[in-house]
Protein backbone atom coordinates (compact mmCIF):
# COMPACT_ATOMS: atom_id res chain seq x y z
CA UNK A 1 0.00 0.00 0.00
CA UNK A 2 3.22 2.41 0.75
CA UNK A 3 4.95 1.26 -2.71
CA UNK A 4 4.92 3.83 -5.13
CA UNK A 5 5.48 3.46 -9.54
CA UNK A 6 6.69 6.15 -11.18
CA UNK A 7 5.90 7.24 -14.81
CA UNK A 8 8.41 8.51 -17.31
CA UNK A 9 7.02 11.17 -19.76
CA UNK A 10 6.97 9.98 -23.29
CA UNK A 11 6.90 12.73 -25.52
CA UNK A 12 4.89 16.33 -24.58
CA UNK A 13 1.57 17.94 -26.11
CA UNK A 14 2.68 21.36 -28.42
CA UNK A 15 -0.04 23.67 -29.44
CA UNK A 16 0.72 25.92 -32.32
CA UNK A 17 -1.53 27.87 -34.16
CA UNK A 18 -4.41 26.20 -32.53
CA UNK A 19 -3.23 22.78 -33.79
CA UNK A 20 -2.78 20.10 -31.52
CA UNK A 21 0.01 17.63 -32.04
CA UNK A 22 1.80 14.81 -29.76
CA UNK A 23 5.44 14.94 -30.03
CA UNK A 24 6.78 11.32 -29.22
CA UNK A 25 10.37 11.69 -27.83
CA UNK A 26 13.29 9.76 -30.28
CA UNK A 27 13.75 7.19 -27.63
CA UNK A 28 9.96 5.74 -28.01
CA UNK A 29 9.57 6.31 -31.34
CA UNK A 30 9.71 2.71 -32.14
CA UNK A 31 6.33 2.12 -29.89
CA UNK A 32 4.17 3.97 -32.56
CA UNK A 33 4.61 1.42 -35.43
CA UNK A 34 1.63 0.37 -36.65
CA UNK A 35 -0.60 3.34 -35.21
CA UNK A 36 -1.64 4.68 -38.52
CA UNK A 37 -4.13 2.18 -38.56
CA UNK A 38 -6.25 3.79 -36.23
CA UNK A 39 -8.61 6.36 -36.13
CA UNK A 40 -8.28 7.28 -32.57
CA UNK A 41 -6.40 6.57 -29.56
CA UNK A 42 -6.74 7.35 -25.91
CA UNK A 43 -4.05 10.01 -24.65
CA UNK A 44 -2.85 9.73 -21.06
CA UNK A 45 -1.05 13.09 -19.84
CA UNK A 46 0.32 14.47 -16.32
CA UNK A 47 -1.87 17.56 -14.85
CA UNK A 48 2.08 18.40 -14.82
CA UNK A 49 0.55 22.41 -13.25
CA UNK A 50 -1.31 20.56 -10.52
CA UNK A 51 1.57 17.97 -8.98
CA UNK A 52 1.19 20.01 -5.52
CA UNK A 53 0.81 17.44 -2.15
CA UNK A 54 -2.62 19.64 -1.86
CA UNK A 55 -3.93 18.93 -5.35
CA UNK A 56 -3.25 15.37 -4.55
CA UNK A 57 -5.05 15.76 -1.37
CA UNK A 58 -8.39 16.75 -2.92
CA UNK A 59 -10.91 13.92 -3.06
CA UNK A 60 -13.84 16.16 -3.27
CA UNK A 61 -14.56 18.73 -6.30
CA UNK A 62 -17.49 20.34 -7.88
CA UNK A 63 -17.73 19.03 -11.07
CA UNK A 64 -16.70 21.69 -13.72
CA UNK A 65 -15.56 23.94 -11.17
CA UNK A 66 -19.53 24.93 -10.92
CA UNK A 67 -20.97 24.99 -7.63
CA UNK A 68 -24.58 23.97 -8.45
CA UNK A 69 -22.75 21.12 -9.31
CA UNK A 70 -22.69 18.51 -6.43
CA UNK A 71 -19.83 18.08 -4.11
CA UNK A 72 -18.47 14.49 -6.15
CA UNK A 73 -15.61 12.32 -5.42
CA UNK A 74 -12.86 12.88 -7.77
CA UNK A 75 -12.90 9.15 -8.87
CA UNK A 76 -16.97 10.12 -10.52
CA UNK A 77 -15.46 13.29 -12.59
CA UNK A 78 -12.16 13.51 -14.42
CA UNK A 79 -11.54 16.32 -12.02
CA UNK A 80 -7.38 17.54 -12.67
CA UNK A 81 -7.45 17.19 -9.32
CA UNK A 82 -6.99 14.57 -7.68
CA UNK A 83 -4.30 11.43 -5.95
CA UNK A 84 -2.63 10.36 -9.18
CA UNK A 85 -2.47 13.32 -11.96
CA UNK A 86 -3.72 11.34 -14.71
CA UNK A 87 -5.59 12.83 -17.62
CA UNK A 88 -7.61 10.46 -19.91
CA UNK A 89 -8.90 11.76 -23.28
CA UNK A 90 -10.00 9.70 -26.43
CA UNK A 91 -8.80 11.89 -29.52
CA UNK A 92 -9.41 11.34 -33.20
CA UNK A 93 -5.56 11.31 -35.23
CA UNK A 94 -5.63 13.79 -38.06
CA UNK A 95 -2.06 12.78 -39.36
CA UNK A 96 1.45 11.13 -38.23
CA UNK A 97 4.13 12.74 -39.58
CA UNK A 98 7.54 10.82 -38.28
CA UNK A 99 7.00 11.16 -34.33
CA UNK A 100 4.44 14.09 -34.37
CA UNK A 101 1.16 12.86 -34.20
CA UNK A 102 -1.66 15.64 -34.79
CA UNK A 103 -4.41 15.46 -33.19
CA UNK A 104 -8.34 17.09 -32.77
CA UNK A 105 -10.14 17.31 -29.34
CA UNK A 106 -7.87 17.58 -26.02
CA UNK A 107 -7.86 20.17 -23.98
CA UNK A 108 -4.44 19.55 -22.85
CA UNK A 109 -2.30 22.62 -21.50
CA UNK A 110 0.94 23.38 -24.09
CA UNK A 111 3.72 21.37 -22.77
CA UNK A 112 1.97 18.53 -21.21
CA UNK A 113 4.08 15.66 -20.35
CA UNK A 114 2.78 12.32 -22.08
CA UNK A 115 2.77 9.52 -20.11
CA UNK A 116 0.84 6.99 -22.63
CA UNK A 117 -0.70 6.30 -26.07
CA UNK A 118 -3.08 3.21 -26.44
CA UNK A 119 -4.74 2.36 -29.31
CA UNK A 120 -9.04 2.71 -29.40
CA UNK A 121 -10.85 -0.29 -30.23
CA UNK A 122 -14.67 0.46 -30.19
CA UNK A 123 -16.38 -1.80 -28.13
CA UNK A 124 -20.09 -1.77 -27.60
CA UNK A 125 -21.12 0.15 -24.43
CA UNK A 126 -24.66 0.06 -23.70
CA UNK A 127 -27.59 0.85 -21.44
CA UNK A 128 -25.09 3.75 -20.17
CA UNK A 129 -26.27 5.79 -17.62
CA UNK A 130 -24.88 9.16 -15.80
CA UNK A 131 -26.09 11.49 -13.70
CA UNK A 132 -27.93 14.66 -14.04
CA UNK A 133 -24.63 17.36 -13.78
CA UNK A 134 -23.36 15.61 -16.56
CA UNK B 1 12.27 15.15 -20.30
CA UNK B 2 13.99 13.07 -17.58
CA UNK B 3 11.81 14.29 -14.84
CA UNK B 4 9.97 11.64 -13.27
CA UNK B 5 6.15 11.27 -11.88
CA UNK B 6 4.91 9.53 -8.87
CA UNK B 7 1.79 7.43 -8.55
CA UNK B 8 0.59 5.74 -5.15
CA UNK B 9 -2.11 2.97 -5.20
CA UNK B 10 -5.67 3.98 -4.31
CA UNK B 11 -6.82 0.38 -4.25
CA UNK B 12 -6.03 -3.29 -4.90
CA UNK B 13 -8.32 -5.76 -8.00
CA UNK B 14 -9.40 -8.47 -5.71
CA UNK B 15 -10.73 -11.58 -7.83
CA UNK B 16 -12.88 -13.77 -5.36
CA UNK B 17 -15.27 -16.87 -6.84
CA UNK B 18 -15.43 -14.92 -10.00
CA UNK B 19 -16.03 -11.97 -9.10
CA UNK B 20 -14.38 -9.01 -9.51
CA UNK B 21 -14.40 -5.73 -7.46
CA UNK B 22 -12.29 -2.89 -6.84
CA UNK B 23 -11.19 -2.18 -3.16
CA UNK B 24 -10.44 1.22 -2.40
CA UNK B 25 -8.13 2.68 0.67
CA UNK B 26 -9.77 3.78 3.22
CA UNK B 27 -8.12 7.10 2.93
CA UNK B 28 -9.31 7.75 -0.83
CA UNK B 29 -13.16 6.74 0.27
CA UNK B 30 -14.23 10.12 0.05
CA UNK B 31 -13.00 9.95 -3.70
CA UNK B 32 -16.36 7.51 -4.58
CA UNK B 33 -18.84 10.27 -3.45
CA UNK B 34 -21.56 10.12 -6.97
CA UNK B 35 -19.86 7.54 -8.13
CA UNK B 36 -23.35 5.62 -7.69
CA UNK B 37 -24.96 7.79 -10.53
CA UNK B 38 -22.76 6.39 -13.24
CA UNK B 39 -22.83 2.81 -15.06
CA UNK B 40 -19.65 2.10 -16.40
CA UNK B 41 -15.72 3.55 -15.32
CA UNK B 42 -12.59 3.27 -16.72
CA UNK B 43 -10.10 1.80 -14.46
CA UNK B 44 -6.43 2.56 -14.40
CA UNK B 45 -4.16 0.05 -12.83
CA UNK B 46 -0.68 -1.05 -12.63
CA UNK B 47 0.84 -4.12 -14.43
CA UNK B 48 2.71 -4.91 -11.29
CA UNK B 49 4.34 -7.93 -11.88
CA UNK B 50 5.44 -7.00 -15.49
CA UNK B 51 7.75 -4.08 -13.21
CA UNK B 52 10.85 -5.09 -14.58
CA UNK B 53 13.72 -2.32 -16.38
CA UNK B 54 13.36 -4.92 -19.77
CA UNK B 55 9.56 -4.99 -19.87
CA UNK B 56 9.77 -1.50 -19.68
CA UNK B 57 12.04 -1.14 -22.71
CA UNK B 58 9.96 -3.39 -24.94
CA UNK B 59 8.61 -1.09 -27.66
CA UNK B 60 6.99 -3.35 -30.34
CA UNK B 61 5.35 -6.63 -29.81
CA UNK B 62 3.14 -8.62 -31.89
CA UNK B 63 -0.83 -7.89 -30.22
CA UNK B 64 -1.93 -10.53 -28.45
CA UNK B 65 1.06 -12.75 -28.23
CA UNK B 66 0.40 -13.89 -31.54
CA UNK B 67 3.30 -14.20 -34.27
CA UNK B 68 1.05 -13.97 -36.40
CA UNK B 69 -0.41 -10.44 -35.79
CA UNK B 70 2.34 -7.75 -37.36
CA UNK B 71 4.97 -6.59 -35.12
CA UNK B 72 3.38 -3.10 -33.57
CA UNK B 73 4.53 -0.57 -31.69
CA UNK B 74 3.20 -1.03 -28.09
CA UNK B 75 1.25 2.53 -28.31
CA UNK B 76 -0.96 0.72 -30.99
CA UNK B 77 -1.77 -1.79 -28.62
CA UNK B 78 -2.71 -2.26 -24.84
CA UNK B 79 0.19 -4.73 -24.12
CA UNK B 80 1.22 -5.22 -20.71
CA UNK B 81 5.02 -4.19 -21.73
CA UNK B 82 5.60 -0.61 -21.96
CA UNK B 83 7.23 2.25 -21.08
CA UNK B 84 4.53 3.63 -18.14
CA UNK B 85 3.24 0.13 -17.34
CA UNK B 86 -0.78 1.22 -16.66
CA UNK B 87 -3.50 -0.81 -17.94
CA UNK B 88 -6.82 1.01 -18.96
CA UNK B 89 -10.24 -0.69 -18.83
CA UNK B 90 -13.71 0.69 -19.48
CA UNK B 91 -16.28 -1.24 -16.87
CA UNK B 92 -19.43 -1.91 -15.81
CA UNK B 93 -20.46 -1.44 -11.93
CA UNK B 94 -22.06 -3.99 -10.51
CA UNK B 95 -22.73 -2.67 -7.53
CA UNK B 96 -21.18 -0.36 -5.02
CA UNK B 97 -20.70 -0.93 -1.47
CA UNK B 98 -18.64 1.26 0.83
CA UNK B 99 -15.09 1.08 -0.26
CA UNK B 100 -16.32 -1.85 -2.49
CA UNK B 101 -16.88 -1.51 -6.67
CA UNK B 102 -18.29 -4.90 -7.74
CA UNK B 103 -17.34 -4.59 -11.76
CA UNK B 104 -17.46 -6.73 -15.08
CA UNK B 105 -15.51 -7.05 -17.93
CA UNK B 106 -11.83 -6.95 -16.56
CA UNK B 107 -9.18 -9.45 -17.07
CA UNK B 108 -6.64 -7.76 -14.34
CA UNK B 109 -4.63 -10.01 -12.29
CA UNK B 110 -6.06 -10.34 -8.65
CA UNK B 111 -4.46 -8.07 -6.42
CA UNK B 112 -3.26 -5.68 -9.31
CA UNK B 113 -2.88 -1.92 -7.86
CA UNK B 114 -5.50 0.13 -8.65
CA UNK B 115 -4.04 3.78 -9.90
CA UNK B 116 -7.15 5.96 -10.71
CA UNK B 117 -10.76 5.47 -11.35
CA UNK B 118 -12.42 8.26 -14.00
CA UNK B 119 -16.27 7.97 -14.74
CA UNK B 120 -17.53 7.37 -18.17
CA UNK B 121 -19.34 9.87 -20.08
CA UNK B 122 -20.81 8.75 -23.71
CA UNK B 123 -19.48 10.72 -26.15
CA UNK B 124 -19.95 10.50 -30.17
CA UNK B 125 -16.83 8.58 -31.35
CA UNK B 126 -17.49 8.26 -35.29
CA UNK B 127 -16.15 7.02 -38.40
CA UNK B 128 -13.63 4.79 -36.40
CA UNK B 129 -11.20 2.38 -38.30
CA UNK B 130 -8.70 -0.13 -36.79
CA UNK B 131 -5.97 -2.48 -38.25
CA UNK B 132 -6.87 -6.02 -39.77
CA UNK B 133 -5.38 -8.03 -36.81
CA UNK B 134 -7.92 -6.20 -34.15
Amino acid sequence: MTEAYYLKPVGIIREIDEKVRIEIYDEYRAALLGLDGFSHIYVLYWFHQNDTAENRRTLQVHPRKDTRNPLTGVFATHSPLRPNLIALTLCRILAIKGNQIEIADIDALDGSPVIDIKCYIPGEVSDTRVPGWV
